[in-house]
């Protein structure tokens, strides 16, 4: 049993395969580029729990399969560890045609989607997310990226993969610290696109903490419908796009304030949400109801509701660092009605306001 | 006086403009992209003699415009000299409108516009060439990238600039030797391309090298035209756009051989021209005397033809990093008649043959 959502942008289409068994099943694996070297990227956690399975795949279908193992954790989604990639390609014979596959969470699939985009000027790649929140955001898309010690996913470029295997199964290994963190990504789809989805989420909530099997796909599917709709209006983020964004100025702000990997990102998501909920209702988009409702949900998730201390200076000239901000304006994506969303500039008195309300 | 060529890749449309004093004309820089902030990318030799007048214009148009200077030259073309812009676009509060412009030769308009490309995963960039070779070649079709230690140009990305403004004055400037430099890209179009031009720089190369006005407009213009044509047929380099390589397996086997650096790109591709021809004479495409005919050019324009002592092994391993290779097969762009070019292999013994004939 398996669902497929399709992603398409106008010049470029692919699927996103969503169930459980996907790794060892030969049929999702069919049709992909021709190659003479596939090349498996994964790291230190993820590599010894499924690499030999995804090998053992592309062995049938690629002359060479060569494998890189990086360090876990945002700490290392930076240039050094996205070169360890480029000197392998190149050692090992690379060309133009070589498939990268991209195993892992989302640190994984934003390098080794990076490092397709660059290597030679693009080489075809493919995600195999074994993380919920790789599997509902971020494998999904086309946005690739490094860390720069300034900002958080400043260097990178949008480059779509020639596919999505989200295999389920790979969601059982996963730490709860990190499931939750995915659960964030999923519950961000019901504010700003589908209501629906948040009572349904509502109403799954501990399915989904017991990881129970129908739960998840039908969590996964559609948050992949919801971001594959949305990334097929725009792909380049002109401006739809941005909305996927929700919670993320204020968690950008909490990843890079404490150092990147101190909080998950999907927690700062997470808490982020909270954030910029409030900051919504201060501008009657929705009520304190929502915002309550809200709140309780992420912090049924297992996710963090109150932000780090971190002092009002810091936060502003933290998220003035935001891709989204313009000529040192912050623009939030802010919520104009429950399932609705906008990226929008906010007054900085508010936004101190609401940081401080909530003891930021 | 000014000529305008268009490229147009399908999705992407831009001017580049060939003339005398353009850095000073306003004309020339109206209705660029609208930003608060303009970053003048140069090096240490050429931001000296330019980069007042540029940031000049741009102080009309931008409300603040900052400066980085990289340090000059080819060993420099690489991710920790990129990291330069990326950490000042960040100091300066750079954000996804910030317009870069690349003021200088191949190297500072490959590495901006690399950088453009990866910076929040896409900022606007203006080429301002000031080598015959940037101006001819490598500032036009959108090809951008950095070095790593075992390949030139092996990480980067296709990414149109906005608009090329060729100003002829600043070739004023330039040393004989990177003139020289340029003077093969120029000859490259002729047989791969247009045997009248070919005939046209035989007949005023003494022109071209006293710098004289209208023979450098008409080069530059007429190179500029040429690529602009190709590009616009295969922006990715799916087919067609290889032929724009004619003399680079040689050549970056000469680069990368002696040590980025050691032999100007220009030098190794004139080189690598009088390599190729020779062995495209080898499979019947040209004949001896058209061979004989191109080495004289080579080196009457003031260019090596005689490859360094490689060794034949080395010469070999060399050329399958190339980015053309596939599966290990080196493949050269050959000459399949004067004028004509396409990208073929060529067995190893025969590639060896040549070698060895010329000294490699």
């Amino acid at each position: 049993m398996r669902d497929i959502v399709t992603v398409d942008t106008g010049h470029e289409r692919y699927d996103i395969l969503v169930g459980p068994g996907l790794l060892a099943d030969p049929a999702a694996w069919a049709g992909l580029p021709k190659a003479a070297l596939a090349v498996v990227v994964s790291n230190t956690t993820v590599a010894p729990l499924y690499a030999q399975q995804v090998v053992q795949q592309l062995g049938t279908r690629y002359a060479r399969v060569t494998q890189v193992t990086l360090p876990d954790g945002e700490a290392h989604k930076d240039w050094a560890t996205m070169n360890l990639i480029f000197d392998h390609l190149l050692a090992e014979g690379a060309d133009r045609k070589t498939v990268l596959f991209a195993l892992g969470g989302g640190v994984v699939g934003d390098i080794t989607g990076f490092a397709a985009a660059c290597f030679m000027r693009g080489v075809p790649f493919v995600q195999l997310p074994t993380t919920l929140l790789a599997q509902v955001d971020s494998s999904v898309g086309g946005k690739t990226a490094v860390n720069h010690p300034l900002g958080k996913n400043m260097i990178g470029a949008f480059y779509q993969p020639r596919r999505v295997l989200c295999d389920l199964d790979t969601l059982a290994t996963l730490p709860p610290r990190e499931f939750s963190a995915g659960l964030a990504e999923v519950i961000k789809y019901g504010p700003i696109a589908d209501m629906a989805f948040l009572d349904w989420i509502e109403a799954h909530l501990d399915a989904l903490v017991a990881r129970e099997p129908a739960a998840l796909a039908h969590a996964v599917r559609r948050s992949c419908e919801i971001k594959a709709q949305v990334v097929g209006a725009d792909e380049k983020e002109a401006g739809l796009r941005a909305i996927l964004n929700f919670g993320h100025t204020f968690g950008h702000a909490i990843e890079a304030g404490l150092g990147f990997g101190e909080w998950l990102h999907g927690e700062a998501v997470g808490c982020g949400m909270v954030l910029a909920a409030a900051l919504s209702a201060r501008l009657g988009g929705v009520d304190e109801a929502f915002v309550r409702r809200l709140t309780a949900l992420v912090r049924r998730a297992g996710l963090p509701v109150q932000p780090p201390a971190l002092g009002a200076e810091r936060w502003l000239s933290l998220m003035r660092m935001d891709k989204k901000s313009e000529a040192g304006e912050i623009r939030f994506v802010l919520l104009d009605a429950p399932g609705k969303a906008s990226m929008r500039p906010a007054p900085d008195a508010l936004v101190t306001d609401v940081l401080r309300a909530h003891g930021g």
